[in-house]
């Protein structure tokens, strides 16, 4: 378990390289970008020059892309990573895709002589910086036990939470669930600024009481009120809502496909979609406040203090 | 401030009146049921024969009733409140009820010489019992320090959240948001159990993510995976579905009146009307679950195993 | 009956007085603006300078106001019709407001001997011009009889649809229905434009079909598909949004009050809500269309030919 | 086109192949039940012992099949319709299922040299009968002109929708457009009789007005005021709403997966699997109202005069 192969250096796939280099791990990485390549290089990733040629490298592939197409793409198609990668390699997307593509992928890598386990991450750009993600893991206890060194090197909580799939079902629950929270915790906020509340001892006593979340705990979407998240910097970095929107939908899709209620799923998955038609597709998912009240005509009747930056 | 009528001694009203009886005010209560009022009698409560007597006497005046309509005629009708209590009385309804009757009420004590603030609770009737509610209060600062004995007589945490009203608004704001993610959360559940998870591992995961609110952390709905709380005795005790219907109606009321956007909370509330209708009024607000999946289907394949308690 | 005190000259009371003149009424108008009041007196309607002077001087009063709050005023408030107007005397409101609004008023007419009904329109500006509004007329039998030639000046059909309040609720639950199916229609266009279907084909068929209703039949959203209608002519003209905002607001507002389910209607409100905020107030409620699709979009890949008239 | 083979006698084939008998074809029909099959020799079916057997004798296969699994199954699994057919035959399926599979079969039947059309109905089993359904036919035109007689031997009226998968798109289109409308119809009686209208009165003015729908003229949900449609029959016959369900799943996945808005579709097919969990998942989707109110309250209440048939 030495040598790995990375097919994906986006925002994650760089930190996380990164944190796999430190932990002494041999790298072998691979994107269709040739400076995102280079940027890992600079870290002290080894180039390959297709995600076959990484592939047939090493001892565990990880794969971390945008959709369950390029997924499905990246294993089944031609010189994929189930044919060029050797007989017993440990194959772990950590793409945020369906289980329904992760059961079929497992099940062709079984049948090629692989193993392959799911691992999605929580915990955005920041936390893949400083190894401290989450993975929710799926497979068998004997691959994901394989791969604990790996996933410790990048991350701080590991749960392995079921067979083939289920780490990809898990993050969508979550998912689902958290983008329901943000939604229904704008709309508070909204309906008691409109009622003269102060958002800040609204927040408080919410944050004591039944309503308390997330959103209310550690992700205010309420500029000005905590420091350090996307509500502070005019909702710039965090987790863009069209990424937020995109799970959602695959959730929307896993809940219909299997016949289970979500009609609160589906309408937050909606107002997602509104929300990034309305322009705000690469803000902070938390940004959904701004279906919810008009934030400029609040801050136009409450005006921050002076030296504040907020 | 050493005199308090007590209006309304229900199964919060019984708990309250004694903790304010331990601490050392006379009591004097009234309700219209004949046995509440003999067992707060039971613990120290003097008896009155009407509301209008009690208030007459009292030199504060608190009430707690079941909806507007009564705290309404209890203060504005025949021989109500504002008119029998002394000028001066400091009168606070602890109701959940509508903040357009609480202005309307407070502007007419004001109006005769009577001072009101709004107090309503959360923590139900544990809380109420064991002297640790959790007050939100409305009114002038004044006022609300002049409560304060009372309060800490009978709560834990006393926020003052602004001018009358502020108290009944902040309760709907959190409590509609709490239904939202109550829903929400038992639609991830589903969702997850529908694939394969284990709830008891799914729920871990969320709540160390951004899925993680009140009712994973404290008032988990999926029976057997949480001690002391609604779903571990089939869904006794706790807030009744029917009761959170009321207050999500009232929140519903306040954001359209309002013009507030509020499309989640509107449908956590008709979810929680067909609960009701599908004979589940009595039962906890946690048992909204049995909404998005089938329980006893659940239970039929997943049998609990013999000696523990659920 | 001859005499017609009518307050309120908007868009539609512009029209429909118009229409009592040439009938042969003696009609007295009263507007808070001079100008519309100036517009009424150029076709035929007497000028008074208050509400209550035209009250005074009628057999009936009829009043055409934008809000519950103006109704109220009008009949209750300092002055009030009810106050002003002849002992005997029929009052009709055309408005659309509450109907709670409605009966608390006719009580109040009742009481002090003056009879009272409601009878609000449907048929926009258009049918007000031609006489051929629809009456949706709620009140006792005989003085529905004895408003009968006055309503059969502005309209064309006149329904007795219940005791007072009825009209009103009448009207409601048919704006509701009708701002339902109008979101239906433009998402089951949207999404057969997004998977290539021709809308005119798409139309047709449905209009021959079990999704058949009357934005399909009359009053198409999609631009170019009939002639005649808000969306041949960029949604100008016909039922503001914002108005069917207002109509669903209060169907909302009965429905919660009297515990009616009503989720459908809540959710196509709360996207009229938003179709408002994205600044398409002023448009036709057709125009609901653009929140389903980017019609922008659609149009410059299917540019419109030069000679037709879309 | 003499021979038809006919695949799936169910409600709908055993009408329609009867239909195709009567004008002239020979038809050799195929089903999994016994029983289904020897219905339809009853009525001059020529049996054949498979599907694959039925298609190797005929000019076109028709197919009338459950779900898109099956359909899939069908043309595509062993013994396949496309393999077994022979080359240029022109294949039909009648099915309601998603545009995507049959995009999918299009092409492996075009790539093994056959034709396919898409040809859904609307109707149901009474049209079916009289040979009076609606086909929204999908495929190349000269191949729907080729179908042409056999489609006017089983229907009324023939849409020519569009390319490969246009027909069922269409359908699709059409019956999440219909079950929002007709749960929105439901909705507004609720709400009407709630607030003390009479239905029968209440539905008149709303088919006069913008609420008109096909619910309210040709398939009035509210028991009593229709005849012959299932209101009037215990919601027996017409379209099971655990069939409205499946095509609204089919629509919801559909607009999910092409990224269109379907808020309204989305809560109504919710509703719809509520509704079914309830235990009303045979009766026709009509009773949908059952959800919106309890129409048994109603009516004892309101009991239906003696000799009257409801």
């Amino acid at each position: 378990m030495k040598t790995v192969a990375f097919i994906g250096l986006g925002n994650m796939g760089i930190p996380m390289t990164r944190n796999l280099v430190e932990a002494g791990f041999e790298v072998i990485g691979y994107d269709l970008s040739a400076a995102a390549l280079e940027t890992a290089v600079g870290h002290g990733v080894k180039r390959a020059v297709s995600a076959a040629e990484a592939a047939a490298a090493a001892d565990v592939v990880i794969s971390m892309l945008p959709t369950g197409e390029h997924v499905r793409n990246a294993y089944l198609g031609p010189s994929g990573l189930i044919e060029t990668s050797r007989p017993g390699t440990l194959l772990m997307d950590s793409s945020t895709i369906s289980s329904t593509v992760t059961v079929e992928l497992a099940a062709a890598a079984r049948a090629a002589g692989r193993r392959m386990i799911d691992a999605p991450v929580s915990g955005g750009t920041p936390r893949a910086r400083s190894g401290t993600l989450t993975f929710m893991v799926g497979g068998d206890a004997s691959d994901v036990d394989d791969a604990q060194p790996l996933l410790e090197a990048m991350g701080q909580r590991i749960f392995h939470v079921g067979v083939s799939g289920a780490g990809h079902t898990t993050k969508l629950c979550n998912n689902v669930l958290s983008g329901i929270c943000m939604a229904g915790t704008a709309e508070a906020l909204a309906l008691g600024v409109a009622n003269g509340l102060d958002p800040a001892i609204l927040s408080e006593v919410m944050r004591n009481s039944s309503g308390s979340n997330y959103a209310l705990e550690r992700y205010h979407p309420f500029p000005g009120l905590m420091d350090g998240v996307p509500s502070a910097n005019n909702f710039a970095g965090g987790f863009r809502s069209d990424f937020q929107l995109k799970d959602m939908r695959l959730a929307k899709e896993l809940a219909n496909s299997s016949r289970v209620f979500s009609a609160m799923g589906n309408l937050a998955c909606e107002l997602f979609a509104l929300h990034c038609s309305n322009g705000h597709a690469a803000e902070d998912y938390s940004s959904i406040i701004k279906l919810a009240m008009d934030l400029d005509q609040y801050f136009a009747g409450h005006p921050v203090s002076g030296g504040e930056s907020k």
